[in-house]
């Protein structure tokens, strides 16, 4: 499953919504539609916003009217830099539309629709070596026998080839590895019991489904070798945003002593970004907490408190899997050096 | 809102899985039918099932055929403790089912229903003023403008009075202090999305609902001045069993040098169970984790794990709130003491 795909001038994706029971593929051959698609998460995780930014770009270069009217190019950039808007948190998203951007800017107008999918295709493929090459340097931390435990969706699903952190399960899988994932099945939007068990079973791999707030239970009682994880944003001294229940996860890891590892391609470090404390966190609507789709358990009007994200500390990790290899402590010297190196 | 009520020689139940939508009592003749209500969670609550436990015994003598029968003795402990049972965790529902067996265990059988109905009745009226007395001392632990977190449904609901963890905020309310609660909301069953939100809000609490994944979130961000849980069954060493996600809860409550508080009656303490290794952890179906009532979200035939309750460690409980006031480390020594006192 290919959560995007660009095809004959729009992008066709997934609806994640929709998943695990429909498999529908949306065509958008508008910003708006893609927009909605991303704030409402039929379109999702940090890799594939990055390439939703950047073949949104291209959306943008079709959709501005004539190269030769002068406003183009403003129209471009307006257009690409509200879609950049759509989640605050992720810095993928805004980050494919930049690297889009930027590839214009010396260009004349008239070349920009066709150079922004050629940019776009490249991200594309660079995202898709990336995943294999932090699946790679992953599955060698994976042991037979073990025991992993992951947090919302960081698959196919959320990338364009092999995923992030389920990624590295695949791979070890595919080296033959015997283990077994747990599972959170990441409240309030489900994407753990939805996409992670459907990715993994599809691929033979052994899984249980857990509730979020099992997962310190299972820790002490099965036993778990290391939790891996995705990431929507990493600041120049590795403090790691990632879905809501990211940081308690971190924080009961650390009590029994099991390695948390991160698993992003660079793309995902944002060099703006000092630490955690400067990551805007996403708070969505709080009638997400009251149910789920059509159900509502909870009674009408309930206040609800509802951050989509939340900051690992640092301190909290074990590494950071990137297409570079492991970065580990002390980050800032690690990211820094990553960053510096030429892009593969 | 009372759980459970004894009703012309039957016990009538508001079925809990209906809520917070419809009100729904259930008249319950038979001990087949209140095991059924115990097994499904229509009627839960570590002291409410110590009531039905007591209320359940009664019917059984009701149940067992003619006092004359030599057979009737055996009959009545036979239902007893069949539905002492329903669920291994909770030490309450056996607890009941012991205090009325005990009671009747001198008296010839044509006087046991009687006596049954007198004891369930005077274990109902002394669990209305434990919750009265934990309430109390529980209250002075809050302070005007402070900010708690509460997971699962430990109020009246769960109770035959205000409740043990909510009968603290009932009581702070009701002395005129101003403070926010933050419930969990409690995966798989959602008791404090269906039920805590409901009785907090009656009383006019001010509420907010969050996932059980953002507990630790919260207590960094937004700041929380303690927390405050039920209790299934505590070890006489202070290891707690509660709602599975309650360890978890502790660990990062603690990373947070937030105060975790357990509200539990006397009659929670296992004077058989020397630590929490040695609780019994009920384990339910899968499908409890592959949706919610209706609904199905999770691919058929997911594999899951799903125990119901966990146990904390009494290294990370601040104290056990009791109808005897306070219980402090170190717990053995406490909780002997609280124990060999006559009961009030």
């Amino acid at each position: 499953m290919e959560p995007l795909t660009w095809v004959d001038g729009a992008l066709e994706i997934i609806d994640q919504t929709q998943l695990p029971d429909h498999s529908l593929t949306l065509r958008l051959a508008r910003v708006a539609d893609l927009r909605e698609a991303i704030a409402t998460l039929r379109l999702r995780g940090a890799p594939a916003l990055g390439l939703a930014g950047a073949w949104g770009t291209a959306l943008a270069c079709r959709e501005a009217g004539s190269p030769l009217d002068p406003r183009y190019p403003e129209r471009v950039r307006g257009l690409a830099l509200e879609l950049a808007r759509a989640r605050p948190t992720a810095v993928n998203l805004a980050w494919g539309v930049e690297q889009v951007l930027a590839a214009l800017a010396d260009l004349e107008p008239g070349r920009w629709a066709a150079e922004a999918c050629v940019t776009a295709a490249r991200l594309h493929e660079a995202d898709r070596a990336a995943g294999r090459a932090m699946s790679a340097a992953g599955a060698d931390l994976l042991r037979a026998g073990g025991r992993y435990l992951t947090h919302c969706n960081a698959g196919p699903l959320a990338t364009s080839g092999v995923g992030t952190a389920l990624g590295v399960f695949l791979e070890g899988h595919r080296r033959g590895l015997d283990f077994e994932v747990l599972v959170d099945e990441t409240r309030p939007l489900l994407q753990g019991a939805r996409l992670t068990t459907l990715e993994l079973q599809q691929a033979g791999i052994r899984v249980r489904l857990i509730t979020d707030s099992m997962a310190a239970f299972a820790m002490q009682r099965l036993g778990v070798d290391g939790v891996f994880v995705g990431a929507d944003r990493i600041a120049l001294n590795g403090d790691t945003a990632n879905k809501i229940g990211s940081y308690g996860l971190a924080l009961v890891a650390r009590a029994h002593g099991v390695p948390f590892h991160v698993v992003a391609p660079l793309s995902t470090i944002d060099g703006q970004c000092p630490d955690g404390g400067a990551i805007p966190i996403e708070e969505r609507d709080a009638t997400e907490l009251l149910g789920y789709g059509p159900l509502r358990w909870a009674p009408a009007g309930t206040a609800a408190w509802n951050p989509a994200f939340d900051v690992v500390p640092a301190e909290l990790i074990q590494d950071i899997v990137t297409e570079r290899g492991l970065l580990g402590a002390p980050f800032p010297g690690a990211i820094r050096k990553a960053l510096a190196e030429p892009a593969i």
